[in-house]
């Protein structure tokens, strides 16, 4: 008997990073298989990815529209799909699939606006289904330690919070004429209003959310661009403020040159801080007042159970991107399974990030485009 | 038509590491498929252990004599075997599906005695088939540019290598009352007559050997034991002496506190110098003669395109422990598919340890048992 | 003949760590000589500091008024004062030295408020003297190449700058019943009207305007409080806006547990990137476009001439916080020696903070604090 | 009345590097004052050298032996005389100011040969005088907290030691036609009989005796030579074996391109392990069995009270490499005060390397010379 669940791509064809990601994510554990897809738009191409992916020839469709009309009549449909697109597809993608009832994993940012990211989350309610946004960073195993650190109280109450994510790529691609700004990134027409904050900010936004469990009210953001005339802001500097009156601060840019994909989280309480980078991924810094800072290392003895259970090699064995992918993708399709099997616990055991995560990340990517517009003044995401 | 080749494994059940890593690594291009396997003695566990990676329950065998002598009846037999046993088993396993016609994947160390490895090698010449010893750190893709740097002579004639892997598992195991010593690690009846140089030391002595090319001659060892009347070395000091006459040393240990799994190599030059350690395994560092320090970084577009071409993510995005295992796999997979199809290329080609490799590593070990053994003086591979 | 420079200091003494890194700052390189002195108030302890640091009895003074007016008159007088009292002092004592036709080297904050900034500034120029702001952090040696870099257009245009300051110890002190708000530093009377940005938002200011030789036009700052009902700032976020339109952000704490001292710049150019960090104040990394990133080690020979000639050691052998104090110190006496013969370069050769950036320093405290109080907003430094 | 001691220097002229090491080392806590000397063998520099530091025209020297002859005689004679010449002439130098009654202050390495350190070290008890050799390394003040960790039991039993010293200015100097090896450096009859050895590779061997109080029974040597035919060797990897059965391991070299002087220091023990690095000079990791990895800070409120005295800044202000000379000093004056006012404690009081470790060391280097001479075999230094 097949324990494993069953899903499809829509997207991640051409042995893209991203569908990668997905693909090996998902499988990874070997708790679920992809057995169908739509996974490019060229006829020729698409079919060649998934005869390589193992996926049956009646099963690799031309449209995503086709697949989910297909695929939702089956006996052994597939229990969720994943959408691996450009961003301003997501949406359409996404409501397609949960109008045929099937569960959505989706790439973030989940939509460009609030009122489609609204309305995911109310059709998926209303259907009964669930959505997954694919935010990867708290999903390295070490920051499970992280979370459970700040939300047992170890460091304390919360009184300040820093987090930054200079990448490069950008600005290399503009120096090497791969006209990025006339492609579907810098290009307002498919990727909506924002270009770091919407592709990266976020990120920082559901990392800081994820460990502190705090609920983000509002945002003083100044953006910047590169080149000047950019039609999109390329570097956004974001002051926070939580409901419950801590502040933080968020730096952000695809401009920053050396910089490979260097995310970074400082959290300080008034009893202790914890620092993480992820160029060090697998470690943690955690300072008490008046000790010597630790290094914690993903899988030691030492750490608390949930973050053991998100390792899957021994102790400095480095587990990496995919390996986080995995980690959402385990939680997903642990909940998908229990749920089938009437047996959910309570939803804070299922650590994956949801539809309501989704739709804050775009109310924080609104909020800030609003407070730049007005000239970099307080704007709270409620209002978005 | 699938195009992926077919495996089985020998040992890997219970969801253990070492199984996982091979699993996961031969599977992650999605070039090959594990369609049999006798994963433990257990026989309910090794059902179970097959049915949840998906193969057929007439390809779940009790005995590795069984699979052999089946398998290599079938139509569709598989196209290697991965041998995940206890180290003494290596040996018997390998010899069985040799005679069996069935390429091997071979966990380090290869065997116990040199005889052993040499009959292996040999066996395999004979019947046309190929051996893949699983040493993983040089398959890590940064160090296809340490390797291309070296051979290339960047950083012009080696003068001197440092290399070193500290661990602490068996003397955090010895604390917490896990009888290592008297389980198979530390028993000489089942792994032989040596504990960290058979261990880990091969890792250093292949890794040297890999990015350098260089033929190891010599070796003076001193061991130590922890706790003193531990029947094999859990500390090993060498000095290594090449055929051309460089020297180097290796330090290792699994009793020394506080490290996870710290592989570090240092290659000199008379034009530059090499480092990379494990804990930071997406970087090398590059120092020029009275130049500044490099740090080079995986997959970034200044890189040669073999190093690009092991890593499967955008720089930035760490790729760890199983995607190494992935790149031994990639290898020899490819190298099966272009031998079946008549096809294959210079063997420099393809960039994964071989029968020769695990041969020389058993000879090394033994070298070091016998510089030990005669009180710490040079003693040749050749002799072993 | 001597050829040494006499000075003498107004506070400094009980062996305190600022009066220290002054005495060593300036005697280091054997240039000046401490000659007399008003150490503390207690009489009996100020006579004893002095004969310890080898200052005659008759030039121990028991008041800076008695000691300006007696120096003044002597015909060996001192070429300048080190001023080295609790902030609030700061004027008055570099006031009444100035009137008395003395040199006057100020510990950071230059002063409270603006006006006397401005006045103290009016008064040095009226009387032909000199005044030096011991601004640290620029001086470390390396980060003269740093500022050569940057003003030499190595990374081309700027196009973001990051900087933080994060420190515990205001932290573990109220921890420790230390009552530093009740004491001077966190009570207005004494501090101002700042905490934090007085204490080192001022050197980050300072840090970015020598390296970059940007003007800082306006600032949008966000305070924090520890505990909440702190009289001053110990948490300042600051965006930052340059004459040229350049943007940047600072954060700085003094509530940061686990940090010593932990400054840190990021300067992001259009053709490459700088990062400097305290904690290893003897490297910085330089990453061109495209390239891999580079360490720079202090006083090695690939360096220019100005780092180093602010290295007193061969590369690798560490400098710290007192040499950073003797460069400092160094370029103000060698000023005051050239002006003296007559014989001055022009101003860019003397690399000391002067009493422009002291100014200026208290120009940006002063419209941070405004910012603070206007809810948010930009502020004009101009305007304070 | 003065309370400092009076010391002069032979050799420290032209502003070398290690003359101001001792110059700004002797006198940065104030405690002494440079009164007397011979600098330089040209006489006008060294008038000019004594001037410029201060010293009576009638105390500057034209040879050693006049200075000690003259100085023995003064009513105010110098406490102790700094020796800092090159390597060949220490013995001479001491020995001439141990027979005038002058207490003595030598670089390292003591002598080039045992029996002339054994002589100079009598001479000193015959005398009643005190030799001090400047070891420099581990009078870092976290270094202080190293050796107390270690003995008082922390990390338990010592198990196993490495330590390693690279360098490449040697290289580097070849590479720059600076013909060093045929001025005094590589020159056996300036040098001695080792280069590396006894220029760095004593360094580690007072490193590791002082923090662990183990003394050294017999070395296993190899020795490398670059460029080959260089008289003495550039590369030494030693096996060490203490007189408890601990054994070690060290590597150095001064052609190792890339490090600038990156010495480093791990010791592991059966309870915990210390490792420090002098790149990193101000921190010490200190791992314990099954607990994550500590960050200890020099001058943290939680560290002992030995290191802390050692300390002159707060946690975060980085002291180097002329703060760790002073704190040989303030021991050394320290001493010397006391042993006046016939108020000395017992010599473990009193850090500072002694005439017997200066001995100690010269017999290491001349037991690695003969191991290697001997093919790489175990050497007593009691044989030397």
């Amino acid at each position: 008997m097949e324990n494993r669940l069953k899903f499809g791509m829509v997207g991640g064809g051409n042995n893209g990073n991203i569908g990668n990601s997905h693909r090996i994510g998902a499988t990874i554990d070997n708790s679920a298989c992809l057995v169908a897809g739509c996974f490019t738009r060229n006829s020729e191409l698409n079919k060649r990815d998934g005869e390589m992916w193992g996926v049956a020839t009646d099963r690799i469709y031309e449209t995503y529209q086709e697949m989910a009309e297909v695929e939702s009549k089956r006996q052994d449909k597939i229990d969720f799909v994943s959408i691996v697109t450009p961003n301003h597809l997501h949406y359409l993608v996404a409501k397609c699939f949960l109008e045929h009832g099937i569960n959505v994993v989706c790439e973030k940012p989940f939509t460009l606006s609030v009122n489609e990211a609204e309305a995911l989350k109310a059709l998926a309610a209303q259907n009964g289904l669930e959505i997954c946004i694919t935010y990867t960073y708290p999903h390295y195993p070490i920051l499970q330690e992280c979370k459970k650190l700040i939300q047992t109280g170890t460091i304390g109450r919360i009184i300040d919070i820093v987090a930054e994510y200079p990448q490069d790529w950008m600005i290399l691609g503009l120096a090497q004429g791969e006209q990025n700004y006339t492609s579907w990134i810098g290009d307002p027409a498919k990727s909506g209003n924002s270009n770091v904050t919407a592709a990266i900010g976020v990120h920082l936004f559901y990392l800081i959310k994820s460990m502190t469990g705090l609920e983000l009210e509002s945002v003083l953001a100044s953006f910047d661009y590169y080149p000047e005339n950019a039609p999109l802001e390329t570097v956004a500097r974001i002051i926070l403020k939580y409901s419950n009156g801590v502040k933080g601060l968020c730096w952000m840019s695809n401009v920053a040159i050396g910089h490979d994909c260097s995310i970074s989280l400082k959290i300080y309480g008034d009893k202790g801080s914890i620092q993480w980078t992820h160029e060090d991924q697998t470690h943690l810094h955690l300072a008490m007042l008046g000790r010597p800072v630790q290094i914690l290392s993903a899988n030691r003895d030492y750490l608390g159970s949930e973050s053991r259970k998100a390792s899957r090699l021994p102790a400095g064995h480095p587990e990496g991107f995919y390996e986080a992918y995995g980690n959402i993708y385990r939680a997903f399709i642990q909940f998908l399974m229990e749920k089938k099997r009437n047996a959910l616990a309570d939803a804070e055991s299922y650590f994956f990030p949801k539809a309501v995560d989704g739709v804050a990340g775009v109310r924080f990517v609104q909020a800030c485009v609003e407070s730049q517009k007005n000239g970099n003044t307080w704007t709270r995401l409620a209002d978005m």
